[in-house]
């Protein structure tokens, strides 16, 4: 059944194939197989956006390849989890690259990105939850969402968030990110009346287990219009946000 | 600084207060104290839906107090996790009330609820999780969105939900309920582009834990684009979907 | 070691020991064996308060026993997690004795128990917490402790314990007592200075796992000024709150 | 309604605001806002005791700017889980500082601290929880608390503890630091009567679990009068005893 | 390789086997095959003790047949967590044997048992745990222990382990049995220099977790000396002591 | 693309569609859609064997409607997980339907089972792990396997299975089940070299946490050759076996 | 019982002993013991590969000399979980050795190895998963079973296995590898109707837990025909998939 | 009440205090402070072997303090979890003392150990299990227990455990030591009539989960007679193997 990509393309110019036949196969069409693995063209397609490259865990020659072909194709890049020495080479490629130190995240967009209307707010608890709210921030821009930021408010002093409210109701969306607790989520969703994507962090120490505590906390909340991703997961939570920011 | 309700509503009345300055107050008014309750009419205004009443862990006497307070003042109940005993007392004092059996939630609207444009789609894995999706029917319905359900089309049979690819598609917003593995979830959002709200169920045995294997599937999915509310909560996905159905 | 109990009193009745002297032995003094239970009357002095019978896991006939004896011999009795039928065969014994049907608590004091100065405020995030709520309650006026509570002002509502911002400064001390998420307890730590007893109760469903969610938020919370004691234990908190109450 | 901090000042000086005026308005002035963090000024007034600095997690920058702040503010600085190499530069801002190798905290007090009453006594059972005993030791007296501490006194050789009971008597608050099988908290609160704050560590290997069997001894203790900290916090026990050490 | 049972017998009355050849054929004997159980006859030799029948999961009719088996063939029979049912039909087949309600036990012996020389000492920590004592004590007795019992001597009021140093010293071996912390084990352990046989019981509430926290405490203990049983196994640990009782 | 099944059946009478082409449409066509659940019919043709009812959380209308249409289009039927009062009604139904108590499972077979060579032998550690064992046995015979067993040779009284090494060595499969400790299945594995399907079963108490000390023990095996499914799970074991008995 | 290993060989070749006599003596022949370990040379008889050495946490001399009693016995070797320094020694004594980086396995075969016939599929869901895979490619090779694989085609792209449909029918035993949410396992196993050897692998991060999200999402699917090896055990699912392949 | 120790030497130099009086009061006596840790003498006396010192997490002066007393006070010592460069420093002050690389261990012993009667076995399951079997051998030996050890005996090759039945018998006590599932424990109390003490390690990978695994195993193994220690403690196992060694 899987066509050959450039064959379809190929029949839109001869005019053997209309652009809407075109498109519908377009729809169905599979990945380029580079062995190691198969990059989901598909994606661009069926989400308006590319598949991301999850750095963690694979050779920067991987990630090179991967990423060649993606940017290629898509004119968009977002590598996440990874680091400086990927970034010199990925630069020398794509030297409108950039790179964010705190996240480890790569991302670069070869044409302007149009923007959205609905502001995504993020709010953190504490200063070392940044690095996850950077991930989520990339992610919202590239994706062409209008972002504002609201760090180191977290509950200890409750007072910081009260006098925010107004930032609060000009939101569309609230991604929430806290370690520790996290009962800042259940806070915020109590104060106004927005959805609220909660990412817990493994910020902390002792009995937060790694983020166990504050995804519990997230996950329980009394307040309903809370819905939660994993731990540390800045970029499931944007990428959630910008699929409901219509 | 808590102002007297009736004495806003007499001001409003009498001319005294305009009804935009009554508005800003009425953002402001408190809560309904029946001392072991505090009703939080607040809410109806803060986020156009009034507070819901969890009926596990409240004596019957109790649930009816709440009960009354929140449809005379709304016109609008929703009570999750009771039972028929509680039901006749309610139809009593509202006929139109409704109960479902499986889900044990009480539902009653004055008035014809305005519907919202678009659709939302529940989607469960097997029949042992209907009670669970029934809560999320039952709310969204009263919420005023448009649902549909596609039942018992869980991993084990995938190409009962291959073939509903069209259904899957015409949904703008899809929460998946799945109990044992959970895997319904990362299977709906790598088919669509739609975003994906998870419900894990306590449906399964052994090493299912309750819920823990499909809440932690579900958290970890390798598909981005879903974001999960807690164990068997059907209500808080149906109220988060609602909230982004805008 | 352990001398004879009434040797000590005919002792100083006889004028043989001085009252100080008395007072040195009886601090050292070990307990009445009932064979299945050892009672610690030494508790009393030492503590200012006898022991308390923990009723679950206990058959009546052995309560009763116990109860006889601290009864007798403090003026003071209170019994936790035990029922009805064994209020009535308490009440035929002492019939000033009172039963608690939520917390399942009996209590009864001879004499009119002497007030403390500081005022210790209970605070409950939800109705379905009233039940270890009671038990904090009954333990704290039966030590003499002046209390007052705030029911259901849990966050899913914030406002609710934002107004009441000027019953927590009066207090001395407060108890907070919350299911679900548990956000409570660092909310209201954030709001004012004082000290916090957290109380996580088994209130909840799904991935609160009997408590284990709000034991761990309350444990990691961002604010300091917050200790916890175990699920459910409405009597701990009191014991520990009323202990630092001096 | 958060006002400009300068401005109050101004306004005292010129005498527009009097002293009391001055005193209200800073109890709702807000914090300083570093933008990767947001100072709370606030907690000076509310609590005390300023804000204190947890270093884990933040880059040495981060720490010295807060520091800055803080120090500027009000005079007393607490760095907690830090190193030598910040101390270096915060000792030559503040030559007065000092710096705790084993708990990693840098410490700071302008003036001469005014002492409290009330003993608190710091219990260790063994010498591998000396890093959290010193943390609290600090945090104690910088907070005009006095300090006693005995030292490896664990279950293992009990007689060690009971010889020491005066010590015990002494004291008005117990912090009790245990890692291992955390039972010395029980069987400090069985000896005396004084509340205890109870702190795990995450001494041990095994099934402690970095700090969970502990954790469990100690929220599961027999022995009324316990109240329980997060594993390791060594400030947050400090903290709180220092809170109802009045 | 298996030889049949009564073969073996009848060769040693003709005299075609002896005694000791017979003896060393028994040893490798097998068992008696029932179908749904196979009964290790074995191991009333191999061990001086027959197969202790674990009563629950198991039908009555079962039981019996296993029951009639073991004390037809070795006159000594232990059924542990069994009920008043079963014992009115074992009574009808064994008038001697003896039924204990609180740990749910039948006991018989045939013939008098043999005294052993050193004292097994169990000790509980509260009321609750006495189920678990009368199994251990039981199946010490019928195996030829000498038993005393110290019950409700927990830590919260520690002195009443104190005043009886004696009677742990008189001990061979100790037994310690608590719930809720357990931390009753180490500071037995602590105490004296015998043996301690930990049994972690599920009485207690909240995050005892059924048992874990005893069970943790007991395996982490800080005292050497302490081996550790499964959770209520009473059985296990007499079964244990009277092993190393030589 | 879903076509209809009736149209299917009627193109192969009439001659519009071959039976090889037929078979073709047939492999792909989905299933009957009865509202609360949608019966795979597919997986018959795909699999050998029609789709299992899963009886547990079903109402038994609900299993009735299914069991229905299942026999009646495969003739074979299977439930496990259910009881006597659905058997009561599937009998009246088809009269050669039978059911085992001890696991729960009706079963019934229109035509006489072909069966296939290899034997499966079932191995259970206690008496108790029977009703797993059932499922299994039933499972595997419906499927057209050869089956023997072993009941009760655990690993208390190595000697019963070490005299078994014959009948393991018969084997072609062997499915091991037990609770407890669950170490049968790394000794079976460790005797003989056939593939082991292990079970770990609920049966136990105390630290055996519902089956998940077993489920580790089976998981971490030192011996190659051993695969693991879920707690309980006779019906999982029994179908992997038959699907690798070729 | 052990007899002398050369004994019995000298005995075949003096005539002593026969072919087929001395077969069934090497069936029970023990182990070569080194002190620090007892290699099982039996096993290469009893289930025809010789023991695979896991290298983790054995020194390289260790391995070394356990590598060479093996390797100069059965003329096969594998060793798991080693490195590179490893290799560089073997590969003196072997020269046909090889290494492979990913896994850090050595493997040698002396003699061609003889070909099976069913084709084992190796599928995996990321990238980083492939670690695991070539640990089990090169066991399932070195085994004789006809091995191909599909990398990288996880349920975040779904369409990817999808079309790969015919490669799945193709195989006789599927091997499915996956990290994070684990649930390509299920996927394949609703797609086809083959045995599916499940490895949950700890790729991934947060709420994976290091591998338990994938191996409960494996343990409970609801796709019958799957079990389920420990995480990360790549050579154990290529040994049971050997083992079934016949 | 604690005494001076050098005073009650001296009385009992000169003649003020009998023999045996001294020797009571010493019993009593309690400990060296070194500020930093209370050295346990009376341990020496009470239990017949001097306190070790558990070296993990003190720092190499403080070791050496505290090896100091206890050597110079009772003239044996016992270091565990220590290094090399510990070792030089406590070499030079004692030449005679030795040090074991596999577990860490420093021991030394001023004068010959006089030898117990019965055998202690040790029995691991794998190579890597070594560490901890050399803590236990060296623990052992120091308290004068006759020492075996059988290495490399897992189940996985079940027939080299079997072939050794005969060392089995031998053994007054056996110490299994095991990881990865942990069921030789089971196995060898399952073969032969002995008190076996457990000791789980954290040998192994993925679902071992750091020694859980064979945890859990042994705490609910089916055969009786055997008491469990923590995960890795070999020390631990071998003080109480010779405090049972009579």
């Amino acid at each position: 059944m899987p066509r050959n990509y450039s064959n379809v393309l190929k029949g839109v110019k001869s005019g053997r194939i209309s652009v809407g036949g075109a498109l519908k196969i377009l729809k169905d069409l599979p990945y380029k197989d580079l062995g190691f693995a198969k990059i989901d063209f598909h994606r661009g397609l069926r989400r308006g956006f590319p598949e991301v490259v999850f750095g963690k865990g694979k050779k920067p020659a991987q990630i090179i390849k991967i990423a060649k072909k993606i940017a290629g194709h898509d004119g968009t890049l977002l590598i996440t989890r990874t680091d400086r020495k990927v970034y010199r080479r990925i630069k020398k490629l794509y030297p409108k690259a950039r790179f964010d130190e705190k996240s480890g995240a790569i991302y670069y967009a070869k044409k302007k990105i149009q923007k959205k209307e609905g502001l995504v707010l993020i709010v953190t608890a504490g200063t070392a939850d940044q690095a996850v709210a950077e991930e989520a921030r990339i992610t919202l821009e590239l994706m062409g969402n209008p972002v504002e930021a609201l760090y180191d408010v977290g509950v200890a002093g409750i007072h910081r968030i009260l006098y925010k409210k107004k930032t609060l109701e000009k939101a569309k969306i609230i991604i929430v990110i806290a370690g520790m607790e996290g009962a800042l989520a259940s806070v915020v969703s109590g104060l106004v009346s927005k959805p609220v994507i909660a990412v817990p962090t493994s910020v902390g120490y002792g009995a937060s287990f790694g983020g166990i505590a504050p995804l519990l906390t997230m996950m329980n909340s009394c307040s309903p219009g809370i819905a939660v991703v994993n731990i540390d997961n800045g970029f499931g939570a944007a990428y959630f946000a910008s699929m409901i920011n219509t």
